[in-house]
């Protein structure tokens, strides 16, 4: 990793912000709807300890995945444009060189 | 606790076998439909983890209190009389003493 890679100017902050949060909005209204849906349909205890543990597992990955720091930030663009959560050109404006570096992480 | 309470004949068994699987029942029904009712009303995702922890404290308790142990079942009777998950009714047959104990044990 570059150093221009863990400089942030401010636009790109603000970009970034903008963007996190999107993806951010977007993941976890897709859980809510999920498991909305998916506890209406609860009949027996083993589903319940099923849901139990499929919320462990997700608030975990999540808690470890929207990890704001600048240092990071290219790596956690990567992964949610790899899942679907963030397009690359929600983050146009960011300088050139971290725009490749997800790009090309996100395809890995 | 006396030598005699730890000791379980056979009709002593299947009363408490009974009981112990109604009470389970019972708990564990009345968790499934309190779930499926509150998880169709989550609309915000501090919802869905106070679901997470709620469920993570449930399965929890739940798991330590059924205990099967003859050693065990005169404090998890009382427990489960103390709770509204049993009624003392259905320990009939069980040997007065254990009776006793549990009664006295439930209302503590």
């Amino acid at each position: 990793m570059q150093a221009t890679s863990i400089e942030w100017t401010e636009i790109e902050k603000t970009i970034a912000r903008k963007a996190f949060d999107k993806a951010y909005a977007r993941e976890t209204s897709a859980l809510i709807e999920e498991i909305s849906s998916q506890a209406g349909a609860i009949k027996q205890l083993e589903q319940i300890w099923n849901l139990h543990d499929y919320l462990s597992a997700r608030r975990h990955e999540i808690d470890g995945k929207y990890d704001y720091r600048y240092s990071m930030l290219v790596f956690v663009f990567a992964r949610l444009v790899q899942e679907g959560w963030l397009q690359l050109e929600e983050l146009e404006g960011l300088a050139t060189d971290k725009l490749k570096k997800i790009a090309a992480l996100s395809r890995m």
